[in-house]
């Protein structure tokens, strides 16, 4: 069958698993666009600009596996690294494709527009390498073989993969034999490694499961909770990857960030004498500043293609495998008691017309949270707050606290909410953070998606200022007048709601819940000094790590 | 003399030139930002976000000479290279710091944010490579050589550099033996190049220069006048670099821009025997795709460390270096005629109440020009129908057609303008572009400056239109409500004109003269097919480069 590149392409993307594509047009990308759009099953959707286009794929890939985004050569792919670079921490699968000047124009060492004017065309590839787990250049003879190579690359690392896309390549007709198929490879055995892991919890009197956000990334959720079942080990979950573990399951004891951990868990995970690290990092800002008592070198770690126990370490099995084979391969129940998770008591607050609190708002919100909701908290004062919140077993919550870039979740929920426009997505964002990307939300309402958003207005960058510099200028921004930016971005039919107590957020909630066929748009105002408790303690962490 | 490595590195900035200081906070840079709150002569800038921060530099070193930034480490550096690329392309010296983990957490390995969560911190640098002309990782030990060695290299390439400063290096105290002074150089002798060019120019029936952007760069403009004065060769420049040469000065003959340049012009230059190129790159943008006549080898080469004569090539001389010898080096003075420059004649439209064309909007701009104005055209319809423009002597003009970043111009604004507050600057922008990178119109409210702004809203990307996809969505954007965004950032001072005809604009151009102590920002309604008519050239040349 005869094809255009850019349809091979696009055929071996939808087959992936995308059906959207983000992006910005270019001219070095505008004639591969046709056969996007022209595409049966998949949508384009144009941003604003190339950084939301990468914060947008990352959510839709969160969300629906898989994601990709279309860029022009060199300006346009040097303003998505910062989110490439974001999905590479923590690992969202995005294929990010450059529409790049012709083979011809590259070989005669032209100086056009958007090189950087000396001949040379692959600087910018170069500087995809760090950011990216495979990396190709397309031309018509390799396309049938690199395109599956990466697009594979990132389905089994769950990383981002770079595509540098010859515009002239893109237009040209190859001979295709047969269409992408995902490659499927068997399990591997990893018997040996579930009896030595077997050998070690039969000595423990304590035993604990750590998970993180490589169960997101790889979707092993099922093969998590089906071992946990199968064994009785008691799960803590790192704020990075929450959602990782079934919140409603009895085996889970709540969310461990070191020395800020509730006492009883904080407890029970330092007295833990087996370990299990199961796809979770322990960063700075998961763990308060890496503040926990247990060794680490005594951790086993199962991540992916990271296995580690006593001495012996195994790095070339995945994650999937791992969990495979685990989750009918190990004969042990455990005994042993453990906490229970203490779901957040329903209406512990005050409803009055006072200043409204950062306490009240998230007990409010712990209200609020509905059993299918995709939940968003921008890094900040959201995210501290919003990732003690008891999930229900259908919520998907996103936040970024390894990357932490902060503006990531506006553009996101646009991913989030056009990954499947069913589900309700709540986004609790700050002022500081939305006006980095505050044009995706034109794109959003372009989508006409309806998400709500939460702003909270507190003037100025406060996980900054609980970090150092409470009353320094740097941390002040531009007052908004941030209830007007939907009507200016053509969201006329947007429902604003203004919130300055908490009987405001109640009426704010009832009005959201007795409707939910518009976006909502929230500002909450709250005072400047005012942040979560966890926030205090990590900001002082972070504070006292920079010295 | 005692001193931080932070104080020493923001007196160095200083004394290089920048009493500004652009960025965005992130807690692996706060306290050094202190050291720039704190500094007797530095005012620091907060940006919405690094892309708008290093474009904003950008604008301010092309007018202040010298820029600089500070971002954090990872996020924050990521979303500027866009920005640092441009610099690099079009020859701006921008110093970039980055606000690092300390070199404690980097021994350690340790996973933090920011970082790619793999205990690699050399990642980023990386990245800084291809896009700076120097780079270092300063410590306590080396700070006092590293830091002079990239600020001589930014000025002395007029291109960026990248610092990696470790937040406790920043806070470290070290022995300051003298303060940074800028190396000073003995200009290079370049007699023999000035022999060789004499010998060439005696045997010229038709002498030419071809000049552009490195003499903005290297700010020569002095020394190339005296140059042409002397010598009485006649000089065409390019769109890129526009402003190289003084449009006043009798010996300018107009803009060269291949097949689509005014024909007597075009005629000139093609069947001129010697042509020197002094500062000045012949990329697609400025030819129309490279479509000149005249054979690119038998071109004499005066450019930054590349001159060129017959098969005479010599890579280590500077252009100042070699602009200096020139000026004094070489006796000849053509015979040949030439064709005058004709300045665009005053008042060649009609005014009226009928829909606003491309062509009128720019005949009226001719007149609207003020003697010491800074006009910056946004690659677009604004940039193809601006650089047509006859600048006075004292004009600075700011355009990005190499590296052709769209949205560059909004933030470049706030950087030009807060660069002289008192000199007026007026941007032509699009509604695409704007867009883009539209919160830093926040930030130039925010520093209550006052700049005139023009916004072309016509729909969509109309430079991709023409390019390819006239009517194809994905070169449509969602339509804004334009004039109400200077008061949802906190502009309530800003007038707002509203532009749909000739009579219009004329009342908009009447009302900003009478009053230049405000900001204005007029929306400029035109149709989506309009176009300059060199777009539409040019566009067609990118179409036809994309086969």
């Amino acid at each position: 069958m005869k094809q255009r590149v850019g349809q091979y392409l696009m055929d071996a993307v939808y087959v992936a698993g995308a059906d959207k594509v983000f992006g910005v047009p270019g001219d070095f990308n505008l004639p591969f666009l046709d056969d996007i759009i022209s595409h049966d099953h998949i949508e384009w959707i144009g941003n604003t600009n190339e950084l939301n286009a990468s914060y947008a794929t990352d959510g839709y890939a969160r969300v629906n596996g898989i994601g990709a985004m279309v860029t022009t050569f060199g300006v346009g792919e040097l303003s998505a690294v910062n989110g490439i670079a974001g999905s590479y921490a923590e690992r969202v699968p995005v294929i990010a494709i450059t529409g790049a000047p012709t083979r011809a124009v590259e070989k005669a060492g032209k100086f056009v527009h958007h090189s950087l004017g000396e001949g040379s065309f692959d600087d910018y590839r170069k500087m995809f390498e760090p950011i990216t787990t495979a990396q190709a250049y397309i031309t018509t003879e390799n396309a049938t073989i690199e395109i599956p190579r990466v697009i594979n690359a990132a389905l089994a690392e769950r990383r981002p993969v770079h595509i540098h896309l010859p515009i002239d390549v893109a237009l040209a007709e190859i001979e295709v034999s047969e269409s992408f198929k995902p490659e499927e490879k068997q399990h591997e055995d990893v018997q040996q490694y579930g009896d030595m892991l077997e050998e070690k919890l039969k000595t423990a009197s304590q035993p604990l499961i750590i998970t993180g956000h490589e169960i997101n990334s790889f979707m092993l959720h099922k093969e998590l909770e089906t071992f946990v079942n199968q064994t009785n080990i008691p799960v803590a979950q790192l704020s990075l990857g929450k959602g990782a573990f079934n919140e409603e399951n009895p085996h889970y004891i709540g969310i461990f960030d070191g020395e800020i951990a509730e006492p009883h868990i904080k407890d029970y995970v330092n007295q833990s004498d087996v370990i299990l690290n199961i796809g979770a990092k322990l960063t700075d800002s998961a763990t308060a500043g890496f503040s926990y008592n247990f060794d680490i070198d005594d951790v086993i770690m199962i991540n992916h293609k990271q296995f580690k126990i006593n001495d012996t370490v195994v790095n070339d099995i995945s994650l999937p495998d791992m969990l495979n084979g685990l989750k009918d391969g190990i004969h042990y129940i455990n005994e042993n008691d453990y906490p229970q998770y203490q779901r957040p008591q329903a209406h512990n607050y005050e409803l009055n017309d006072k200043p409204l609190t950062q306490e009240t708002y998230f007990n409010m919100m712990q209200d609020f949270l509905q059993l299918d909701d995709v939940l968003l908290a921008e890094q900040g004062t959201s995210f501290f707050g919003a990732y003690d919140l008891a999930l229900y077993k259908d919520n998907t919550f996103i936040g970024q606290p390894l990357w932490g870039s902060i503006g990531y979740t506006l553009p996101a929920t646009l991913g989030t909410q056009i990954a499947n426009p069913k589900r309700r997505n709540v986004l609790l964002i700050g002022d500081g953070s939305l006006q980095l990307t505050v044009q995706s939300l034109s794109t959003i309402i372009r989508q006409n998606l309806k998400p709500v958003i939460f702003v909270i207005n507190n003037d100025g960058y406060t996980v900054e200022r609980m970090i150092h510099g409470m009353k320094e200028p740097y941390n002040d921004i531009r007052m908004w007048n941030y209830k007007a930016l939907p009507s200016v971005f053509g969201g006329d039919h947007v429902e604003i709601h203004d919130v300055n107590t908490s009987e405001e957020l109640m009426h704010a909630f009832e009005s959201i819940k007795s409707n939910n066929d518009c976006m909502r748009f929230v500002e909450v105002k709250m005072d400047v000094k005012d942040a979560p408790a966890k926030l205090n303690n990590i900001a002082k962490a972070f504070a006292s790590q920079n010295k």
